[in-house]
């Protein structure tokens, strides 16, 4: 079978791009005016993706608007939303409509860390301890190597991870608006670099990763420590309120918790919420993050309260949300006005577009929690109560 | 704040996507020409999207050839990836011809089960039982009641998961080329109905649903029993072929799977592969599938040996790949034409398109996982080397 | 170093007892006038043991009386528990007391498996799909070549578990009154050996068990499948036998379980209960369980609502509860004595034992949450109040 | 039902031993010969249970001589067992004999750590977060507070928690030969008193333990971040030794492990290890040791390779080994006798005594393993080789 066209001197012509259209259509026997179809530069996906053909055309609608009382996003919000699984919007928008009469969604950003996590592997136990003992008394030099390699990454602390005679360092670093994986992987390598040439006593093997880190997975170690941007959604439900708009009570929905902390902890699933996944998905999409991060990004918990007066206090923690406003496919086309609109362009600007990605997927649990109920509540009671 | 321009006639004509469109504009003082710029009918996204006002462009590349000797994919295909992450594509395109030139990569299709979870409380465990054991003896008839209403879907089985006076019926359907969550919900509520209508005894509550589907998140529960496709994806590579394409060793590379088993048990993860996720995610938002499902598709496990002969024997095994050939957004524009490329349009495909996604998946994370062997091989090796 | 004396003839008379023992008092410089003094017959441990040379003195004392309302358990039971953990007993008889005068404890075993777990391999993933379908095929021969090496066992079905090429059966037996671990080994040792005899195709490898069972750790396999029994105990607090025995209110304790279910989410935790461990523990050493069990036996779950009228519905339930009443230590001197106090000797007396322990585990928890609850509401509450 | 008889003066004299029994002999029409026959002196178990009314004679053997080269274990051991598993002695002494002719465990302590982790509620996660920076810049204040209240232990750090408003602190303390988990309590206690006092601003609810310590039940975060002690033990086997001794090869153990850790993760177990808690458990008994602790104490990682030159090396990690040579039962007859044996007693002896048992744990494993791998290669072989 035929090598995909590709060209040495500039790859990202308009001509190789058509080149290579033709080629797949004419292998493939199909024809692809929609994929071809796109107002991209093609010069701007360069650095983004190799052997560039044409664009996915992925819906994109607008929910809320969306009040949230951040530390950095704060008043009404627009959402885009890039998806093709009908009602979502509708969805999310009713929980923004919800919680926008309540005063709107309070987020704080409350950790936040990016890593990479070497390992290195000794004789035996001892001597990894020993390292150990060292890495640690060897911070500040670890660090400053670390540093030298990148401008806006700092490292943050390591921590160790041991068993057997292997011992993994996991470095945390902050990255600026950079979601920050190629950054820390160069620091850190940097860093072990400098640890191997001053290590005064043997290591047996060294490696940048093995599956701690954990990147493009979920892990209970990012949930308790945190990937990306750790980030709380807040609102407190008048009990009238939910009654007016999703049509069930604060009690309701708590019951309907209790069952779904139940199911989630015999399920061993990594969430006890209901539908994280959906609204960063959409929001990932629509605003160039490195979507694959859902697999980590979707993890989360929901705490929600009955207060003393009857009133519903409702929280989603997303402990490893990867974000970010620069680098990555942030800069192209649709994905950059996506980011526009919510007004998460600029220097500074990651934490509010945490806040905003929380305070989504608070909205989009509160409905569809909802919805579960109401529907029980209102069609199948008649029967349901007919067996009481 | 404003809301969101709707027509209760036709939201889907262009003029109320250009309203919409302006009225984002003028609301957030921001242009979105690219966002407009669409080739893709309006009217066709009814159904898949709410507020719909324009397109995110995503850029898709080429991977491959990838040569599968699946039982439904056979034959060398084009992958189209849809991402922003540069170097993925050309990552994996390695990984296919290292495969390639090993004849292939084998793949299987070993479970299909969608399914909802409703969950029934009763008045203690032992009313609880008697249910279980009632549901188990009427199960022809609760099939019946579920299966009437879906022309596609099968119910399979019902496991039954308990604790304390709560059941729960896991309902596994098959739903041929569609990934099913909407037809087993309907179908199960129709089972449920049918069950509440003739149960003889009470039921204190019912929900359709309480997290042990588990719907949008990983859960243990559907790595052992399986969500949507259970795929293995196998290779034997020859020794000589991994030095010359990936400049690394069998054993070399399996030493690296001993760690990363280790790194990933430690770090308590839902996968001990490496980057599962980016493949399926690419090819996911390229295909029209429910991107959303990266959030339960993206765990799985890796198995390699080295074979009396020193070759190299890799596989991944994806337990819970959510995939549609038919429903969804696989109709929609450019996904249409991209499932089209790989042959996974008509009725029948979603098994080929599921054995590609798995296919794909493995060469991505031999790639990797080769990389980041001889990358330490070649830079770290004679620093390391010194410290022996 | 010295081997430890042994009699190929009769290792457990009292001489050889004798001779072991004066060994180790001379070979370590120690006096073992304690270890010597007990009162069981050294020859009634063979079988249990080997290299006998005296026993642990474990002081037991007696919890409760405690009211059960089970299906086997009927009545008021003063429950022998071996520890060495002060307040422990009183804590435990305190819940008793609670429990009591609530009416007792309903107690309800729902489930009933032991299994092993043998691993095939084969040359791929299809041909372990082969298999699978032959086993489950062929299951009514496969139980009678199971069932030929036992009297009491019996094969209640064989779940499947694949991945890559590899493909674990997991035989689940009932055993009466033993625990069974023996019995199901040798019963399915008995199954492979006639699926090995007459599998049509190559068998790649064949091993008994390969950590899949998974016998002496904790799975979640096992929490959502049973391992041995699987066991509900339950009970309703009213509202002001709560504050009068417990110095707190139904609400307070709710309130301290939606702590407790986030906070064993969060730390990963096997068990959303409070400390099952103790109370399994001290019933396994007086009873002759095997103790090591503890391992599996531990994990469970909590769930508690509080009743439209205000009162505390409380259970716990254990998924991998492994006791027995025949066989193991069950028989010796002590041990016996202990289950005869229960009134659990005789045939057919397991279940009544698994219901004992599960409501002795409920009132444990229920114990230690007041005082977590009380303590805090009593002492902490003066200094708590002054930063409202 | 009859209350069981307590003495308010003192309820340790023999006299209220005997009135005791009688009265659970008459109230349960049984006899209590061999319970109420014992050596140690009823009043030192004082503050080690209540209603003590006899004991649990548990059948002790020495496995060994073990050989260790641990940094505080050095020499040849006589390990005390107290079991009731038939072979489980004879098993480990068979791994004994197999690791002292290789030349003797080599042990590690890498972490010694307990904790209490009390939890704070605010009013939203924002007030939860300016609260984990204010108690991690008291720290000297809060650590000062919690060891006044206790002479051996010592506060290392303070963890951090967080979801929701709610954020809990893990203390993590040293406890010289105590497993310290009243102690640790007390300082804890001490030092949140002194947090409330002196938190300038509202906390809204407090409680010392919300099950993320986690007490007396596994979890990850415990694996990740050790519980008592984290112990390593580790051998390398010379190729021929093992076919002499265990008659399997270095290459059948390597691959049953591969299959092992597959077999784990597919169970989602706790252990890729065969069965660390039966060694556990019997030292556990034997030595005084509070025996529910098997529930965290039984979960660990297992880690081999093959060495270049063909030897087996092999290693077992307890992340959470909670033991004590001071208090708790450590001073009670038979088994202040057997720590003796082990030369564990004394100040300083506990890290000793953690040693033997990580080095009895991987005697076992290793016995284990390499019992179904032969068992396998002997007796099923020929059977299976038919079928290639």
């Amino acid at each position: 079978m035929k090598k995909i066209p590709r060209s040495a001197s500039n790859d990202y012509s308009a001509d190789m791009v058509n080149t290579r259209r033709h080629f797949i259509e004419k292998e493939t026997n199909t024809s692809l005016p929609h994929l071809s179809h796109f107002s991209l530069p093609p010069e701007s996906v360069a650095g983004n993706i190799e052997n560039f053909t044409g664009v996915a055309q992925v819906p994109i609608g607008f929910a809320g608007p969306m009040t949230v009382q951040g530390e950095q996003a704060q008043g009404d919000f627009y959402v885009p939303m890039a998806t093709t699984e009908g009602t979502l919007i509708a969805s999310y928008s009713r929980g923004m409509r919800l919680t926008r009469e309540a005063g709107g969604v309070t987020t704080t950003v409350i950790d936040d860390a990016m890593q990479r996590a070497p390992m290195f592997s000794f004789a035996n136990a001892r001597e990894a301890l020993a390292f150990g003992k060292w890495v640690k008394a060897n911070f500040a030099l670890i660090k400053q190597a670390c540093e030298a390699s990148t401008q806006v990454g700092k490292l943050r602390d390591i921590e160790q991870y041991a068993v057997s005679k292997l011992r993994w360092l996991r470095f945390n670093y902050t990255c600026g608006d950079a979601a920050g994986q190629n950054m820390v992987s160069k620091a850190t390598r940097a860093g072990c670099e400098w640890i191997i040439a001053n290590y005064p006593a043997p290591i047996a093997h060294f490696v940048l990763s093995a599956n701690l880190d954990t990147d493009k997975k979920h892990s209970h170690l990012n949930t308790l420590h945190t990937r990306g941007k750790r980030v709380v959604a807040e609102v407190t439900l008048p009990k009238a309120l939910v009654k007016d708009v999703m049509h069930c009570t604060p009690e309701a929905l708590f019951k309907q918790r209790q069952y779904s902390n139940m199911g989630a902890m015999m399920a061993g699933s990594i969430s006890n919420g209901a539908h994280f996944a959906n609204g960063i998905t959409a929001l990932f999409i629509a605003c160039g993050q490195d979507v694959a991060n859902v697999a980590e990004s979707s993890a989360g918990f929901t705490y929600a309260e009955i207060t003393p007066n009857g009133d519903y206090y409702f929280s989603v923690t997303i402990p490893s949300l990867i974000v970010a406003t620069y680098g990555g496919g942030t800069g192209l086309s649709t994905q950059a006005e996506c980011l526009r609109v919510l007004g998460c362009e600029g220097k500074g600007s990651v934490n509010k577009f945490a806040e905003i990605v929380a305070a989504t997927v608070l909205c989009g649990d509160l409905s569809l929690a909802s919805a579960v109920v109401a529907d029980e509540w209102v069609s199948s009671h008649e029967r349901l109560g007919r067996n009481r």
